[in-house]
């Protein structure tokens, strides 16, 4: 377990301060590329995967980037080092679980981070706390400017940025932002809302993504087109329209909960901190479930004396191979359990 | 509501220091008799009905108890007031449902309790806390000499006291203990002594008695038979055999699931307190599952602080009644379930 330093910081993406924090977890954006001169990943062989990695681990080690980048071999990374960095959400399930060679690198703020060989030969990915669309942009773009300086991207005149998957060809661009929506989930809405974003062709997701279901009431909005307009116009029409429709239903719906159900608020509320401060054991599907509420508990002022920053930390932390490295040891799911509830009790209880 | 005062009273039957307590709720022995002269009830006109009422309640305030006896006619008394009398287990439920001329008396301190016309003619009990069977006797026997000095008793010197159910035929004793057996719930036994106490003649009914369900893990066990054994005998095969072994029995799984699976009991326990002292709603049937808990949690002295007494009280006054009796005012289901966790978090939460 090489991490464990790691896993004992808190993202500085997961800092309660970003615009609309409340209901804002964070904002991505991320750019996938290919080098020209090979085949995509799904064609090339061993040879081929190992040299594109060598190649862009020492453009990656010769950037200039303002924080400098650590670089993992994922192919040969402990499980737990890969399950950190997923819960971080500086690599994707998909990546920890592949086979091959194949490596990620991330800054010291883990505001970038960069997957090699994932599905396409490079993934680079700008992570910002709040909705803050326009820095992750400007990062990542930033980023990408000092990597294409060294080396030829897979480009077409006609078509743009060239992928693995024909859903990701032109820009590459992928949007996303990560939205806390309990009072939606509450009211029995988040239907609607799924509905809604898919005739925008907007993908909503779990909190890990693709495939990942929406646990503790977060999900992943992001964007499906990435062909025939430019990144700007993608981003602007995704922070100007679709997030703030949301984000203004989730406060109203809550504004409404609040008005009309003030007791069922702070039931949920409130027994989520009775559990959480007293529980012996407890599994992380629950702990999300509580700390959400919590959560919004919080957002809403009907909980005090507790920081935002203080329940975002424990949601990263409360997932196995954070509690793994922080106790610097692997543990069944029962131990797990014992040690999770002690974790919590420990950063909500007051002395 | 005139029994507003009762209310807030707590039975002295409650009182967590009777032996063996952190076991045996409280210990009951009544005893079934019908005027000689009169048809039983189900054969009474309305005419006869009265007659019976005014002649028991008279001699009733007559007798030379050593506390004196507070008489209630329960066909005039609110509903309100009924529903107090079942929940501090003085009168049935079938006694505050049924119609006609009928009444009851208690005395102050609730060890001693009178129907009339409910089964029988006369009913006559008495409820002392923890394991106290023969002073429950004493005190109902004492009681039944009284009256049978002033009135002829309906009686066969073949079959002995008759009454209204076959099953009541002879000595017409009933011999009951409310028992908490939480470790042989959560260890899944308790389908087990339920079989048992029927092979050796018992009963196993819930906290109110026949027809109810065991809530809150509370369990009556009551002998069945009432002819060809004395009532000494009655009670003492029931205080030296049935009783100790469900206790030794319960005891030995609490100290087992404390060895083997202290965090799980901890966890119920603690779980069971957080969400009491923070539910801003709470139903009745779910605050007698989690004081149930707790009150586990308190015997093993796995949670300190806290006195039986509190817990024993609590079982009483977040009862549907009680609630209302105490705020003074008729309220819905879901005004009770915030009235019931205020009280809850007032009784439970420091200063």
């Amino acid at each position: 377990m090489k991490l464990a330093e790691l896993a004992k910081r808190s993202g500085s993406w997961l800092q309660g301060e970003g615009p609309l924090a409340g209901i804002v977890i964070s904002s991505r954006v991320r750019l996938a590329r290919n080098l020209a001169g090979y085949p995509f990943l799904s064609r090339c062989d061993h040879q081929q995967k190992l040299e594109i990695q060598e190649f862009l681990r020492q453009q990656t080690s010769e950037l200039a980037t303002a924080e400098p980048l650590e670089y993992i071999n994922i192919d040969e990374a402990e499980a737990l080092d890969q399950q950190l960095l997923v819960e971080r959400h500086l690599i994707s399930r998909q990546h920890a679980e592949a086979n091959g060679a194949r490596g990620m690198a991330y800054s010291a703020s883990e505001k970038i981070s960069i997957m090699i060989n994932e599905e396409d030969h490079l993934r680079l990915q700008a992570l910002q706390p709040g909705l803050r669309l326009d820095e992750a942009w400007q990062e990542v773009d930033a980023l990408d400017d000092l990597f294409e300086a060294k080396m030829d991207y897979a480009f077409s005149s006609r078509l743009g940025y060239l992928t693995a998957c024909p859903t990701n060809v032109g820009t590459g661009i992928r949007v996303s932002v990560m939205l806390h929506l309990p009072g939606l989930k509450m009211s029995g809405q988040m239907e609607k809302v799924i509905r809604s974003a898919r005739d925008m062709h907007l993908a909503v997701r779990g909190l890990h993504g693709e495939g990942t279901q929406a646990a503790g009431d977060f999900y992943q909005v992001s964007n499906q087109r990435t062909l025939g307009a430019s990144e700007q116009q993608i981003i602007d029409e995704f922070k100007n329209g679709v997030v703030p429709r949301i984000v203004d239903y989730e406060q109203k719906t809550r504004d409404k909960l609040l008005t009309e159900h003030a007791h069922f608020v702070d039931d949920k509320a409130f027994r989520a901190l009775g559990t959480l401060q007293n529980a012996r054991t407890i599994s992380s599907e629950e702990s999300l479930e509580l700390l959400s509420h919590l959560r919004m508990g919080v957002t809403l002022d009907r909980v005090s004396g507790l920081k935002l920053d203080t329940l975002n930390e424990l949601f990263l932390r409360t997932q196995a191979a954070h509690l793994q490295q922080i106790e610097n040891r692997t543990m069944s799911a029962e131990e797990r359990g014992v040690a999770r509830a002690k974790y919590i009790r420990q950063e909500l209880n007051p002395n």
